[in-house]
């Protein structure tokens, strides 16, 4: 633990990953805290460069995101959508008027050659984002989904077809040639407490684990390094993070979540839904915080960050040595 | 004069230009009519390509414009520009989302390399323009206004400004070097009309006349060609051709558009304020039809058409050989 406050790093995918992020927001200073986000299920839509994930993150931080849906713009409304439409073109991906502005500034800036990860924290910090939000790579990193139809990109599965076709693969292209920003290194080794967010562990957590150095510098870090289970009851709460834990070879339990994060966590917080998974897992050599990680509302996002804090602060049973807030 | 029913070919800039094509269209086939606009004023926006007189046109052909601005899509909204404003972005040029939408396609399908020439066709059909809409050129020209606190890209003077620098010279970048479209020629050639519309002279006109091979073509042609002055009462409707006029060297007055227009037309149409400029317009061996040539409504556009083909059927005083319908 270095002196002062102590620095904290959530790699983080969008819904889940978000709603912690805010929840850290709650109980910790800003400059405490880094978030590094999942590039890997950016599109081109229309032209333009569209970046899920990093908007979710954006908008929830800011304070602007559509609560009840969770990802987008509140009060927003799809004036150009209608205007593409009635020009013939897909508008399957519902994208709205001032998010468009987003992905607009964003393409505008990217063709000027500014690296990603500037334009994210210019977006970020112009929309009143406070914290250090990182891009784990300013390469182009791209998550495709084997079905029985073909290869989707991340998108087309997850938006156009509504996560309905069985997944049979997922590759991310560009994952071994991608080189890690300096600052997403930066950040994993400043920190004293490395958490992993709630997040799809195959295709949010793992694009950003798997870019060359990433791992490494998790695997080497002296931080505390906990991550939270997607999974409530065995099932994600949103998205399709259970049936992609299979695809990708993994159980579908926290048994599967732990093994995804294998040599990189040193304690895992899982759902009171799934107590059961609790001896197993401790065989595992995991500390366990078991609690209730369903974050419904503002008030939830900041108990279960607080309990992850306290959880990270409390003696490992590996390691008596560590200790966080 | 061919066989069937006369091919009439408009040259028009934006609010002026539209206005009369979409006169013609109310008295005659669409199959009869080609209108080649201007893309001197285009300029990039947030990375987009807009192409404000060919949207004008569009539009109004379309039915889509808003007929109280002359410019722009009817029932707009902001929303996207209130988000770029919320990033930090210049916002002057006043983008609605929907004319967005044609922007965003715009510069998706040149990105793709489709010649901006066909984009701009499949925009106009998609939106149910049925005449031919024709670029003069694939090539980029940039219309530039000198003031007293230096050149200024068109839009910045006609938009951002509002018109009020004082113009001190004009210059239309990449005039030189363009190389027209074989469907701006075609139309030009295989014409039995060619009407200049009551566009501005010097920003409008010229940047399609001065393309190398189209101003030699117009020369050619054994079309009857008639321009509409865009002058009443000495002064423009709207915009600053007036101004131009005399940044550009001409009187301003109709013999300062006659003069713009030497060796290109057989006649012109003047208003009844201009009544006064007949004499020395007749001196210069130009026919001449004294009309009303605001355009407020429909009926008016129709009426100007129709007046406009009359005059140009009736036999020229210094060739009796032509007619027209």
């Amino acid at each position: 633990m270095s002196g002062g406050q102590p620095r904290i790093t959530l790699l983080a995918g969008g819904v889940g990953g978000a709603k912690l992020a805010v929840g850290l927001t709650a109980v910790c200073a800003p400059e405490q805290l880094t978030v590094i986000g999942n590039v890997a299920d950016d599109q081109e839509f229309h032209g333009l460069w569209v970046s899920p994930d990093i908007d979710t993150l954006t908008y929830s931080l800011a304070g602007l995101i559509d609560r009840e849906k969770g990802w987008g713009l509140a009060n927003e409304s799809h004036r150009v959508l209608d205007g593409l439409a009635r020009l013939g073109r897909d508008t399957w991906m519902y994208l709205g008027d001032q998010d468009l502005a987003t992905h607009i500034y964003r393409t505008e800036l990217r063709r000027q050659g500014l690296r990603p990860s500037a334009i994210a924290q210019s977006i970020a910090q112009s929309l009143g984002v406070t914290l250090n939000l990182v891009l784990p790579t300013d390469d182009r990193l791209q998550t495709r989904v084997k079905t029985a139809a073909g290869w989707l990109a991340f998108q087309e599965y997850f938006v156009r077809e509504q996560c309905r076709p069985e997944v049979l693969d997922i590759h991310i292209d560009g994952l071994a040639e991608a080189r890690p920003t300096p600052e997403a290194l930066a950040a994993i080794e400043a920190a004293d407490l490395l958490l992993i967010a709630p997040s799809n562990p195959v295709v949010s957590i793992a694009p950003i684990l798997e870019i060359p150095g990433v791992r490494q510098a998790v695997e080497r870090s002296h931080a505390r390094r906990i991550a939270v289970s997607p999974l409530i009851g065995g099932r994600t709460v949103k998205g399709p993070a259970d049936r992609m834990l299979v695809a990708a070879g993994f159980a579908c339990s926290n048994l599967g979540v732990a093994d995804s994060y294998a040599g990189l966590i040193d304690g895992l917080v899982i759902d009171a839904q799934d107590a059961g998974d609790a001896t197993a897992l401790a065989k595992r050599g995991l500390a366990l915080k078991i609690t209730r990680t369903l974050m419904t509302g503002a008030a939830d996002k900041a108990r279960l960050a607080r309990e992850v804090l306290a959880f990270a602060g409390q003696p490992h049973p590996q390691d008596e040595a560590l200790s966080c807030p």
